[in-house]
């Protein structure tokens, strides 16, 4: 079926129900950012692929609304199909549901997939749409009536990960969860964010592509866990190590039927940012207004490493920073043997070198690698029947990452194939001296990412030139590779930075049809001095794998900014260099220890 | 009267009413800032002079509540009087509808005076308190029954600030604001901010010391206008002009009375966050639900200045910048005669300096005239009786201001009056950093003074060293010295900084006990360039006064930072010395043109 097939089916059903819009969104019922195939309607029905995106539909108007990371992608997937694009994160930006309380007359209906919704969601709509009387109708899954051949839920493997890489056992977890539903006056948890379920068990699967969650909702009351899942994906050993922590297992699809069998003396703790609308009606039926609807403790709990987990993501820094020290030795030799290379070519040899690395498990999103004008789209993904190849000249970049038993990775680099333009190597040591700045930062607890953020952009500012993305996000341990609470962007959001939280520092420049940069490392927040101005917290940078210097324009780079890139570059080649080829090290040590800097260090 | 005295009137007062609690506020019906001497209920009762603070008194507690900028001076005057100071802007901190909450018993009564309380700030109290039961009973005035010689309203003459000086008509912005009011779809607005009265009508007047606004509330409909002050204020050929213009005069104690007779048919615009709380009840009485509760249009329209406003500030500043030359070479002179100055004799010299420029109305705040460890009081206030003798060593920190009829001024300048401790020359390199960095800043349109602040902070803070209090507000013209709605700080506050607004930069560096550090300039924020980045604002410096370069650590100060101390003492030296004598002149070459780092221009 074509966009325009679909969209003329949508149109069908929306006149034989009496609907005069349907919103066809861009999650599941567990408010996923990535999604198991079951539930990518909108890209089923548009043909848009991009990480995020929402489709409406009305009697005379099909649009997409996707932000700045898509528009490129996002125009060339949606030419004559019909569909308009409408831009979000830009001045002036209207999203959807005021888009649609503009558009549509008074007492109009819009039509949901309330699993695929989240109650927050649908009660902005319902805020938004009341001046005019206009009704959200909610249809679980709809999607089946134009979509006969829609995949099944997945029925991947479940298995444990132990507490030698979790740090903190299923049992303690939930010895902390009753006591935050407590603190609450909360009487059990309803649970449905994937990423939340899986850190509270210590369990994992591959549901969902790069993302080792498994689907399921968590429901737990001061004397029981019972775990809504499919129960073919878990073996005896685990189904008893579970039942010995007092975790019952049950069909996943019983959970609608489930909640009316809870006990409902006390309140019911719900997150409604995540929680799917066709669920909390069933909670409300049964609970009322013993609801207390806000964040989940979970969130704020997982986002703070402990110890274990961070010696996990140090290890695995360390196996990708090998990795890419052999991939881009290959890279540089295969170039110069003249070798054709595609950009799928290169990101499937980076995949085949990560999973030799011990304890791999998967990507842990799919590669974006990019070469030249492609690297402008700030998440390319190359296809076989478009693809470009890997010239000698120019900026290729990697952004990639993996999920290792121990911990998650997620690095950018952007090398040299060749000669660059003078603009390409001044973009590409702005860029760098953003990530500097910000890694090198020093800040008095209660700081946030709003507050940060500018430093990353400063170098480009500077120049009045900019990126259309945040600097950076949380990364689950062995989980989703984007988490919060925190960020690093220019939206006020009011999550203080705090010691332990894991957060990416990608700054970037995109010239369209010409270049795009990105430099990512990989930031632990830790705690560095507490004295009579504050308690003071600063970044250590995860990520091992080097920084190609030979781009830098030198006059641009302060003694500070070169004496951080060649502490980087050394303490690089001192930790990875051991487990190279003799060749490959000689090489790494070409590319670091034979181009410091050398910066007297008077200061 | 002491303040125990008092706190033990207000307890009698308490349980001969059968109330709980007593608010003793820091403002006036009007939310103002600085209060004439009638609304200081808060200084008489506790002895704090400070700008900002709420005394709470129950039956066993008195607390002061205040914010970092005073907690020395609080300290030092609260000494003895049994009321206890309760620290704001702090990790932490309780402020004093939420200490109430937690401290007084289940359906206890606060009384407040709700003449000098916002409708915000009892609605916020309302919510805190409603789980207890805890009512706010609002009891106007009640502290002439503690103040017998309680001081009567100010009655100086108001006069009209012409259009050559404002650059638009008062009758222009009434059709500005009527055009705004009925944006909103209401019938009429009630203003009560002294400063957006003075604005919308064009009038000053000097009922509160360095703030030249009247005293008045006003009210305007569609066809009328209805300005509420002390008749006696106005002179026949005001009255005749505001006539003229369709504004009616009405005593102001009459608008209680008066809001009865609107026409109530339409809604009325209000603004609860400045709207005191008792008119506000005739408000209510008086519409019912038909009230639109917003920030006053007002509040951005007079924060964007015009044209003629502009070059106004220019000259202002221009003025402030041969006083402060005059000055500084008189000190400096002075100090080598080894005459012997107070900070009082010097900050009046200032004074009687300015007073000769053309136009001069008033200082614009008290001078902070600080030297050695006073000046680590950022707020610190000397007096006859306790106030400190210049010696030829140390910093000394002069934070003052003017208002001229074109503009209005707010510097600080810290000066070195002899040899310097290591620390001392640090701290005012890193305070001087934080000053250029902000002042250098390029950003998109949409870029709030949240995601700026750190620009300033980081030098210090990179040192883990930081400072208590906000790094910029707005200024008004000829009106209030601190205004909003934009500011610098930390805080996460959600309006962009927008070309037109004037702003302060204002970085610092307290070592209690041994010396204060401050360096402010004041930015207009101007559109520099738009491209397919974003709409590019940048910030042109308007202060003309001197900085002082000796003291800078050389090793610490990047060849940018070093062009912008040439380039703005360049410009000081060029623009004012025309203005000077021959030795001051002389003098002020000295400090600017042969003190210049000269860096080789090569990027």
């Amino acid at each position: 079926m074509t966009p325009k097939e679909n969209i003329a089916l949508l149109r069908q059903m929306m006149q034989a129900e009496g609907w005069d819009a349907i919103v066809v969104s861009g999650t599941d019922p567990h408010s996923s950012e990535y999604l198991p195939q079951r539930w990518q309607a909108r890209k089923f029905v548009s043909g848009f692929t991009g990480s995020y995106g929402t489709v409406v539909v009305t009697a005379n108007h099909a649009g997409l609304w996707t932000d700045t990371r898509y528009f490129i992608q996002a125009t060339a997937q949606l030419d004559g199909t019909g569909i308009e694009l409408h831009k979000l994160r830009v001045p002036e930006a209207v999203d959807y549901p005021e888009w649609l309380a503009e558009a549509l007359g008074e007492n109009s209906t819009v039509c949901v997939d309330g699993l695929c919704m989240p109650l927050a969601t649908v009660e902005h709509m319902q805020a938004l749409f009341a001046p005019k009387g206009i009704k959200v109708v909610s249809r679980p899954d709809y999607i089946d009536a134009l979509w006969p051949d829609r995949p099944a839920l997945p029925d991947a493997p479940v298995f444990e990960l132990g507490v030698e890489y979790t740090g903190r056992s299923r049992a303690d977890k939930l010895v902390w969860l009753r006591e935050s539903i407590a603190q609450r006056s909360c009487g059990s948890i309803l649970l449905s964010s994937l990423d939340e379920i899986a850190w509270m068990l210590n369990l994992r699967s591959s549901d969902i592509a790069h993302t080792p969650v498994l689907i399921s909702y968590l429901w737990v009351s001061a004397d029981r866990a019972v775990l809504y899942a499919s129960l073919d994906k878990f073996d005896e050993s685990l189904r008893a190590a579970l039942a010995a922590d007092g975790v019952e297992l049950a069909p996943y699809a019983e959970v609608m039927a489930g909640v009316a069998t809870w006990p409902a003396e006390a309140p019911i703790y719900i997150d409604g940012a995540m929680l799917n609308y066709a669920l909390y009606e069933q909670v409300i039926a049964r609970y009322g207004d013993k609801v207390v609807n806000a964040t989940s403790p979970v969130k704020l709990e997982k986002a703070i490493k402990n110890e274990t987990e961070i010696a996990g993501f140090h290890c695995a820094y360390h196996k990708d920073g090998v990795a890419h020290a052999r991939f881009f030795y290959w890279l540089e030799k295969a170039m110069e043997r003249g070798e054709r290379i595609t950009e799928i070519d290169a990101a499937n040899k980076l995949i085949s070198i990560r999973k030799e690395m011990d304890g791999y498990l998967d990507e842990s999103f799919a590669p974006i690698s990019a070469y030249g004008k492609n690297a402008a789209l700030p998440h390319y993904s190359a296809t076989p029947e478009n693809c470009s190849v890997l010239e000698p000249r120019g900026l290729y970049l990697l952004d990639s990452g993996a999920h290792y038993l121990d911990g998650s990775t997620d690095i950018t680099r952007t090398v040299p194939l060749g000669p660059l333009t003078d603009d390409e190597a001044a973009d590409y040591t702005c860029v760098l001296q953003g990530m500097i700045a910000l890694s090198l930062a020093s800040f008095p607890r209660g700081t946030r990412g709003a507050n940060l953020d500018i430093l990353a952009r400063m170098p480009l500012w500077k120049y009045n030139r900019n990126y259309g993305h945040g600097t950076g996000h949380g990364v689950g341990h062995v989980l989703c590779v984007h988490e919060g609470p925190q960020d690093l962007r220019q939206n006020l959001y009011d999550q203080a930075m705090l010691p332990g939280m894991i957060t990416s520092c990608e700054p970037g420049m995109y010239c369209e049809g010409q270049y795009g940069i990105r430099h990512e490392n990989m930031l632990l927040c830790y705690e560095d001095e507490v004295n009579e101005y504050g308690d003071w917290l600063a970044f250590m940078t995860l990520t091992c794998t080097y920084i190609d210097t030979t781009p830098l324009v030198d006059e641009l780079l302060t003694d500070e900014e070169k004496m951080f890139i060649d502490c980087f570059n050394t303490r690089v080649y001192e930790e990875i260099a051991p487990e190279l080829s003799d060749e490959e090290a000689a090489w790494l040590k070409s590319k670091t220890i034979d181009c410091l800097f050398d910066v007297e260090e008077e200061f």
